[in-house]
């Protein structure tokens, strides 16, 4: 492993976007995305994922350059134009505009239209509930999870997350995939020879199977939850593609062409301002959330954010570590 | 069993509610809402649910003819107060207002406070697709269900509903409760001296538990889904209870004061308006959506929805059947 403070991987991040020819603006926007995986040990979003960025760059199924375009679409609505660029430019160039939406009306919601997905939605909804607004956001991916009942993929793996802001504490945030596992885990068994639990995918018969070969090249992943799991997947297609005027996951995955590129498609993100619900009882009223938190705490139970914000502390002391695989792989992006 | 028509079913509901005091708003809204549960064959909260309205109002739990109070909160924000009365109504004298801050600001807020509950979320997406606005909605109950890794109730069965409107064709629409499974399944299950399957609850330990007595005496009911289900409950339980100022399914039970009435407690809705999102191309990108739902019901799977359309067809044309014993138990109610 090597051992790296967080400037020494913001450093890697930015050398390794500009080389591919990122402006500062795309470079400082991603880079700001990938330290936060990697200090929140949140793999998956951390330096690993320069690479696909950059093969996504290779595959010429990204923009490295666009300028976001932000339009005032109605007094709660902002649209961002992504331009086919990666995603993270765009959500911090239409936020202040979403706040200030959010501040006057209620609630707002920012639709991002157009970008090809890199975002952690977590690091979204901390940067949300930092400007004191509760905060969804969600969008499609590429199709691979099978509607309940079926053995063909139609959702994608279509994250979910949320946001709270707790006065003088680390927000209140969860980010979870709809289906009931990463793509990249079934990959991972499937490299080291090993099945998979019952539950993860089903076969091209619909039928559930432990082969991750049968569920990745025939079959489908399945939804976390059952029925219930398929109709919040449901509903992040729909209020994360047509109705923001963007792709479904079979759409982006069309678009894909088989390139195996990141995702292209939309985002909607909604922000609730607590000040303007609750006005002077705003304070008191949050307040009364903490004895919740509280309660989601016994024995020994954890929040769903307590994991990542126990690894950035252990980042902010110590720095990171990478495998040294990763990292050489990550150089060579350099060469 | 008993066959009636569906004007019968209202007829009878409306007698009961007017013999008990209701007023003809009030009687009008839940009557409704009681046959639209029997049409559909979701008995929960067919003509069996009077038994429950009228044991909460005995409990003195329940205000009858409270004149709900509508408040233009903000832009984007209106609250209704129920006054301690019953739901249905307050959403109804709110849902104009709602649509109207939704077609002017493309997303809108409904918060109903202090209501007692007992709405049918899909009964309110219904009406909310009728006016082709995309919706979501969700509400607290009582604490009964444990956080992940917990062994004690915090969260309520908090339901999340979300519809669709589709041109010509019955709304998409989903409603589920984000516990495991209803409690009135757990409660015939133990009147039935029958074991539960493992994952619908624990004990006071927070072990899985099978014994419908240890789970409903001393542990909790589980969320659906894991840790996943779980920050659902815990997202319905903020923003359709501090956010709006209103109870926490822990308060809520608090209030109940063990006289096993009805919660009391907020909703929040959201309303969304695909004409303000895509104006012109509204019509064009829903359309895509259709493509979704025909996927999803690939191999003969089934929508949400399409269980509760089959059965209103069955009833229109038929009638519904109730059970003798509980047909002599609502006939009771007015003697």
């Amino acid at each position: 492993m090597i051992r790296l403070s967080l400037d020494e991987v913001r450093d890697l991040a930015c050398r390794v976007l500009r080389k591919h020819g990122f402006d500062e603006a795309h470079t400082a926007a991603l880079a700001d995305t990938l330290v936060a995986g990697q200090r929140d040990e949140c793999a998956s979003h951390g330096i690993y994922r320069l690479l696909g960025l950059i093969a996504t760059l290779r595959a010429g199924k990204v923009v490295p350059n666009a300028v976001p375009k932000v339009l005032d679409q109605a007094p709660a609505i902002v649209k961002v134009d992504a331009g086919g660029a990666f995603s993270p430019l765009a959500f911090r160039t239409g936020l202040p505009v979403l706040a200030d939406k959010a501040r006057s009306c209620g609630i707002a919601a920012m639709a991002i239209n157009h970008c090809v997905h890199f975002s952690a939605l977590w690091v979204e909804l901390e940067a949300i509930t930092a400007l004191g607004l509760v905060g969804l956001a969600c969008n499609p991916s590429h199709a691979w999870v099978a509607p309940a009942g079926g053995a063909r993929p139609v959702f994608g793996t279509n994250p979910f997350a949320f946001g709270w802001p707790r006065a003088g504490k680390h927000p209140f945030v969860f980010d979870f995939a709809t289906s009931a596992i990463a793509r990249g885990e079934i990959e991972l068994h499937r490299r080291a020879g090993k099945p998979i639990p019952l539950g993860w995918g089903v076969d091209a018969n619909g039928q559930p199977s432990t082969d991750p070969n049968l569920v990745l090249d025939q079959g489908a992943m399945l939804t976390f939850g059952g029925h219930k799991g398929a109709a919040l997947a449901a509903m992040v297609e729909l209020i994360a593609g047509p109705l923001i005027g963007d792709l479904t996951s079979q759409e982006s995955l069309d678009f894909d062409a088989g390139t195996k590129s990141l995702p292209y498609h939309g985002e909607l993100i909604i922000a609730l301002d607590p000040v303007r619900f609750l006005g002077d009882a705003a304070e008191a009223e949050l307040a009364r959330a903490e004895a919740l938190f509280t309660a989601m705490q016994q024995d020994g139970a954890r929040l769903p954010s307590q994991r990542r914000y126990e690894a950035r502390a252990r980042s902010d002391a110590n720095g990171v570590t990478l495998p040294a695989a990763l990292h050489a792989d990550v150089l060579a992006l350099l060469a």
